[in-house]
């Protein structure tokens, strides 16, 4: 399947004829050349900027391979761009970067920009990833999304939102215990607290659970320690893991233990998302967990980004978003989870599948919503008019 | 013809089940990914890479438009990659850059490099683009040509070898006068150079004929006036025309006249390649000339770059030549010229069409078969073995 690469670029229009080339070359193309350099914005009408994406790494963690490099990361980059024509249309090229610092990975970005209608950053390490995203975001006036952070932020919280209903409790109201605060697991935090949780304790391995007063040298981890755990818990994972309505693992495998699930409250909910291997097996959790979920294939409720980025991408080309805001992934979150009927929703049967069509048009939908809602949509596609 | 742009990305492996969901991406793809990290030369096999050029400008050269910036450039960028496909069924991308500085551009395409087989310079203003393209081809492992040099150079150098047929001319023997030294003019000069004209002689419009002795503040110009004008002859364009075999312009319009003409010796033969205007209208210059050619597709004779690029890059991209050298560029020229018949060579058939199959074939075989006599090749394709 991997044989000669997974894309190809096709043209739109054919050249039979000495008249079809004048038209698409020169002498013709230059009539469409001076329509956009007196209005740029024109490159959306008669360019492929309006539906094109750059899927950008510098191969630094690669699946859970970490640092291959950028020529072994193109088959990742290859298949995530294929994931975004086969799901929403969307035409997307790998650009591998061979350089792996921040300043320079932003410099390459900002020089190739001009051909796209957004970025997708994909498989950058932390804690670089953070201020690449930050400065493109502020620097570019096309979307950039960090797939890795945002884009698992997006199906989590959709997940979360069908488990909750499941249980019958609430965002507002449940105590979450993060294991793993890398850019998936701030991005889950952030996302979480902008849903209205308010109680969320993070704990890692090396450090364990974070609280105020403490230092730390990582300012993502100061961070984190500022604006969760609320009642400044210190210890170890299975501190915090004492009447946790939901556990949410980025981390590794094998980080939590039966002992630990007991110590849960009622109808825990446990989302294991470490690749390949989740922080807890889902036969070995079964019998004391309500929800389960992984990102593996090979078991329910499997939380893939596939259920995000090609829909929110959709919807920010449709409407020329400037940026991938907050109010858009919220959006996003909610359209994911409402694809599965109420009737329908079980202990296994949290997330849509992914082949399920209504997921990129509801995603689509809500996402252009929130844009032209908070402003950041440059037009009003037809069927929002 | 423009609307929405004229390329599209393909997936070439569709995606209907969880389980080719798991083959073209995670977990599957990473068993690709390592083995390309074991050993880089895998990347050919197993991704897009092995068929992949990048089409690079800055756009500060485009057409006859001059500097009209990066996005402006993209509906020409678009055109040179459909005909890449089109012609030769490469791959090719349109990377349209957002700076303008030497260093930066070199350092860009550097770090994008990984994902490609090629790199194709395009429009690109002089002298900066001849830095560029040296420098690259230094610095990295892949060929990169830069179109408007090379290209233009190969498809001169083919029509002059046919009409010198005609007449009955040799090569060492002729005398030919160029009208402009711009990046064209400089690399159809060093092509006549190295198919063993000996007399030629440059002129442009604000210096007149550059001849040793001179001191020229710019380098190009300066190089110029060491490597031709063997008798040193000084003065403007007309006194160089005396007498003169083959003229080639690459300037700008009117710049010869009927008078000129009647100065040369017999049987002329004038390349009159300034787009969209030539130096002299071919209707005017008819009854004076024997061979005329124009870069235009409404009259005999167009030296078109279509009629070389594309099986360039096919040889090169076949053979995973790591440069296109002089012998490449060389075999191109001389294989262009062989697709049109001896006994169907005339006053205005000097080139085949750009629709001719043969072109692409032959100038491919060429092209392959000079990279293996040069040792560039990295390998040998099935059918040359």
């Amino acid at each position: 399947m991997h044989q000669g690469g997974k894309l190809t670029v096709n043209t739109r229009v054919s050249v039979n004829s000495r008249e079809d080339l004048s038209h698409v070359y020169t002498p013709g193309v230059a009539r469409v050349c001076m329509a956009i350099h007196e209005d740029p914005d024109k490159a959306f009408a008669y360019t492929v900027k309006s539906n094109t994406v750059a899927v950008v790494t510098d191969g630094t963690a690669v699946l859970g391979l970490g640092d291959i490099g950028p020529v072994a990361a193109l088959p990742v980059m290859e298949g995530k761009a294929l994931l975004f024509k086969e799901m929403a249309g969307v035409d997307a090229f790998p650009i591998c970067l061979n350089t792996k610092d921040t300043e320079e990975i932003i410099q390459a970005v900002k020089w190739i920009a001009p051909v796209f209608g957004g970025i997708n950053l994909e498989d950058i390490s932390s804690p670089r990833c953070f201020e690449i995203e930050e400065r493109l975001k502020r620097e570019l006036d096309i979307p950039v999304f960090h797939d890795d952070q945002h884009g698992t932020a997006v199906v989590m919280l959709a997940g979360l939102i069908n488990a909750l209903k499941i249980v019958g409790k609430k965002l507002s109201d449940i105590k979450v215990v993060f294991s793993g605060i890398g850019a998936a697991g701030v991005a889950c935090t952030k996302m979480l607290l902008a849903a209205g949780v308010t109680h969320i304790i993070g704990a890692t391995r090396s450090v364990g659970i974070l609280h105020r007063g403490a230092t730390y040298s990582n300012p993502v981890m100061q961070w984190y320690a500022e604006h969760t755990n609320p009642e400044g818990i210190t210890g170890k994972l299975p501190d915090a893991m004492k009447d946790a309505d939901v556990f949410i693992g980025l981390s590794g495998p094998n980080v939590i233990t039966v002992e630990d699930l007991k110590n849960m409250a009622a109808d825990p909910i446990v989302f294991a998302m470490a690749n390949p291997n989740p922080e807890i097996m889902p036969e070995v959790a079964a019998p004391y967990v309500r929800v389960m979920a992984t990102g593996r294939s090979d078991y329910p409720n499997q939380l893939n980004n596939v259920l995000s980025f090609p829909g929110i991408f959709r919807g920010a080309l449709d409407c020329r978003a400037t940026v991938i805001n907050e109010e858009m992934k919220m959006a996003a979150a909610y359209a994911i989870a409402s694809v599965v009927p109420e009737e329908e929703l079980s202990e296994s049967r949290i997330v849509p599948s992914v082949f399920d069509k209504q997921v990129v048009e509801r995603v689509r939908a809500g996402v252009i919503r929130a844009a032209i809602e908070t402003k950041v949509a440059r037009i009003v596609p037809a069927d929002f008019a």
